[in-house]
């Protein structure tokens, strides 16, 4: 089974003499054209936007790409926000939704203008108190027992995020009640799923949530945010989402509610940039003990999420494609750690030393999980753009890539020291 | 059940006044102690080592305190052994045990005259094309199926460090055909273990390899490394180590054997310091909805071992050590991932905003572990001084807080970014 890569062997080996291994490059063309997918999807949907989830991939070259595909900004923390505003976004184009949120962090985001999408009923008193209530606010809710969650997010009872049924309503009528004008409504029930109906049944829930509201308290929700959590087909056999099904799933019952205008939006992270993302890096050792080892020059430090979440990351040898695949392989990093391991018994084919390595669908929770355990240091990051031919807006004549962030240093490692 | 705090609570408001939680503390003379009571409980052994484990807790003010207690290092990377050089450590009080282990490693490692300790058979071939053989080498075995391991590390068979039996064998006969003159031997099967057996028997098997050695190839090991992985009672009710009757195990079995002069060594880093670091946060909001959650000011950024391992870490509350614990709370940070949790459903005293919370037993894999996940920001680490009665050499009269190293900016965080 093959994956699709955008740069050949050679042009990596080009980067490579300049720039060691490991190192992540980035899809523009990819990582637009799937903004594109999700925004053409929805267009029947009048004021549709896609905050893009900067947890993902903070790195404000991809985000201003995104901005310029229409996107705006799903920012969780004030370092988020500072992003954000870096990239000249601004007002409604932004939304905070954090959890358990200090109070200058409320206030950045007010005073961006963002849409704050409080995690908890308790919020509503805290912000009044030490940044009063804003014209605008959104609410998350946990539906609790009523929804299953996925085996990622876990079950929404149990997860932290959000506001029973009970409290939403309470929390519209408390902030009506204080003078905030307009309203929204945002909830995140599953993480990497990929069955459409999870996603149709989620604005069902929200829709009906809306017409409650309505009847019961007399505001008009304006804003409903179906969250993310839209998956990605991380094995290659896997299949992807349907996104134009998603989309006419969810046109399909919004029509059913006859509301008056009501914006939808979303905020994901993964589904844009998720596979278009690619960790590069070197076979450094070939290593056989009761089980074969292929030491990369990369480590868990770089890529999290086989070692955290046992999660799969397909791995192409460039050059060797179309080589048989039949050695098993546990593959693995330097870390002094026997979680630092991308792959387990993964079949490959033969490995050698200095071997380049594409480790595929790292362009969502990669280098942003990175840590720098065992003293390790994060990689750099660089922009594969688009050729003219792909249409995009001022872009380069040729597919060159563009260093977006530098590796670490020994020096950056360093340098919270003090004598 | 309570757990000893080495500074009250009127000390940390005091600090708290200049420096934000959240925050780590280190108790000195608690990490001087133990690192004596390890040394004097192999001080029947001729030359014993104690080489602090630096990924535990790589900050040079650490590794400082206990250079000055006797104690080498344990180095893992190239960061790690510039830590070690930069704090005065030279020659055989360093070792590098490393895996998957790149060239320019090796290379510094050699010219500090650190120990190095080969993880792989293959890496015999590698250093001496790359760096040449030093005189001392040092090997890594991995017993496999021969040893159980435990939980943490899992089964010997299945991690990927270490040689087979086979190749340790090969490894002692090829280096010595290769001019290499003096010989160590190391393993580490177990972390976090608190059952004394476990060590005594990793004794037993390399000192009867150690006698294999001699009897089969003519080699005279001079150095066993007995590795680390002694645990620590992370639960009130779990019991310590007996470090003596560890020690008198290894020396019963040591003197039973009549070796040579044998120089014996270990590389401790949980036992030295876990106990003795102390993660400070603050109640930030108290949320109720299917569960009652704690939301810190921490977050999984600063400790993650709890949302990583599922680590458990005991949690008390300034002021309140002798209220009854009679609520239960999800301990969280303000991270959107739902493993960001401190502890979940655990008995604790009543708690509001603003009260300050000690999370015990992170001084090892605790900051050192940290990321940037969220745009979150690492915390300042401050050592508390011992006061003179506790016999220091050269310590400040008083038991001060001296900050060894600060809080992560924002600036750091974006300092990689390029334009």
């Amino acid at each position: 089974m093959v994956k699709n890569i955008p740069f050949t062997k050679e042009q990596v080996e080009k980067l490579l003499r300049d720039h060691p291994t490991p190192l992540y490059i980035y899809d523009e063309k990819g990582i637009r054209d799937a903004a594109r997918r999700l925004i053409r999807a929805f267009s029947w949907s009048p004021g549709f936007k896609e905050h893009f989830a900067v947890k993902a991939l903070p790195n404000p070259h991809i985000m201003s790409v995104l901005k310029d595909e229409g996107c705006g900004a799903d920012c969780s923390s004030l370092p988020e926000l500072l992003l954000a505003e870096r990239i000249g976004l601004s007002g409604e184009e932004i939304v905070f939704t954090s959890n358990d949120t200090p109070a200058e962090e409320f206030a950045k985001a007010k005073s961006l203008g963002a849409v704050i999408n409080l995690d908890a009923f308790e919020h509503i008193a805290y912000l009044e108190k030490h940044v009063g209530l804003p014209p605008l606010l959104s609410f998350r809710y946990n539906p609790g027992a009523k929804r299953e969650g996925n085996d990622i997010i876990g079950k929404p009872e149990e997860a932290k995020f959000g506001m029973t049924r009970e409290q939403l309503f309470d929390a519209y009528a408390l902030s009506k009640s204080k003078g905030v004008k307009r309203f929204g409504l945002h909830t995140m029930v599953v993480s990497n799923e990929r069955h459409v109906e999870y996603f149709v049944e989620t604005a069902r829930m929200l829709f009906d949530i809306v017409r409650e509201v309505r009847e019961k308290i007399g505001i008009t929700v304006e804003l409903v945010n179906l969250g993310g959590g839209i998956g990605i087909p991380y094995k290659p056999e896997d299949k992807e989402v349907d996104i134009e099904t998603l989309a006419a799933g969810v046109k399909e019952l919004y029509e059913s509610y006859r509301f008056a205008p009501l914006k939808l939006a979303m905020e994901c992270g993964r589904y844009i940039t998720g596979p278009h993302g690619y960790l590069i890096s070197r076979v450094r050792h070939i290593k056989k003990t009761y089980r074969t080892y292929a030491g990369l020059d990369a480590t868990m430090a770089d890529l999290m999420r086989p070692g955290m979440y046992g999660a799969y990351h397909h791995i192409t040898v460039l050059g060797k494609e179309n080589a048989p695949a039949d050695e098993t392989y546990d593959v693995v990093g330097s870390l002094c750690e026997n979680n630092d391991k991308f792959a387990i018994g993964r079949k490959l084919p033969h490995l050698e030393p200095d071997d380049i390595v594409v480790i595929h669908d790292a362009g969502a929770h990669g280098h942003a999980m990175g840590f720098n355990y065992n003293g390790k240091l994060r990689p750099a990051e660089f922009l594969l753009r688009p050729s003219v031919a792909s249409g995009g807006v001022g872009l380069k004549p040729d597919r060159s890539f563009k260093m977006i962030r530098r590796a670490e240093t020994i020096d950056d490692y360093f340098a919270t020291l003090v004598e």
